[in-house]
């Protein structure tokens, strides 16, 4: 299946990156990933929160492929164990060839954006930066798939 | 404050190390860290998943600083938000001078180090390698001294 990542904001850091590198090498059996990085708004003091969340939104929207399974992620969306995320990765599976998964900026995501959501999917009440969420969604689109063909997790 | 890690396995890979030394190298100003790996008993199909732990068990009680506030990582456990996570740490700093956080291996942590904990900790329902766990809870270390700090989390 195709898998395109939508995230707000450029990673930089090389370690971070290998990480990726190596999760999408795992992937590869499973899926094909497209990485689109998103301009970050910059966050200024005298700058309307909402207004950036808008401006970043509207280039988020002209980025979602056409066909996709639009999966958000949001603090306050959905929790999944493991077993349940890659059964509903597999109930997607049979209905879209591709899934977008969208993180936001600093400030979130804007309403437009998660209004476009199929899904709106939490993976912790923490906040976290977006680099840890890139490979956090790598890692558990590996297990899910580990899980889907029945082979043993090792990593 | 002194902050000790006792993780079940060891970390090979060099990204997530260099993704570590950067995070700590980032709380150096709020914690003196220090990382504990036990040697995860190895998995085999005969071997009674119970007894595993219990062995792993033994040798984490074995390692925990005596007047060390314990928190358990455990996917059950209690969730935060980041905020709420910078108060409780804030909490326990104000009655101890030490926390330990443990992490478990594949199959998670035995019900004596349970038992053992001021605290159960969940970071998310999904499950994530120990890797990702160490990284996250130094990240999330690292956000609560900023919270607690007010200074503007720039990662």
């Amino acid at each position: 299946m195709r898998l395109t990542i939508i995230s707000v904001g450029k990673i930089k850091e090389r370690y971070t990156l290998v990480w990726e590198r190596e999760l999408t090498k795992r992937l590869s059996p499973y899926a094909r990933i497209n990485f689109i990085e998103i301009k970050e708004e910059p966050i200024t003091q005298n700058k309307n929160p909402e207004i950036i969340k808008q401006k970043e939104g509207e280039r988020i929207l002209a980025r979602i492929p056409l066909k996709a399974f639009v999966a958000a992620l949001e603090i306050s969306g959905k929790n999944f164990t493991s077993e349940r995320f890659s059964a509903k990765i597999q109930q997607i599976q049979n209905q879209f060839s591709e899934i977008c998964f969208i993180i936001g900026g600093p400030l979130g995501l804007h309403e437009s954006v998660l209004k476009k959501a199929n899904l709106r999917l939490s993976f912790s009440s923490f906040t976290f930066t977006h680099q840890i969420m890139r490979v956090l969604l790598l890692e558990q689109m590996y297990r899910a798939f580990c899980i889907l063909n029945n082979r043993p997790y090792h990593y």
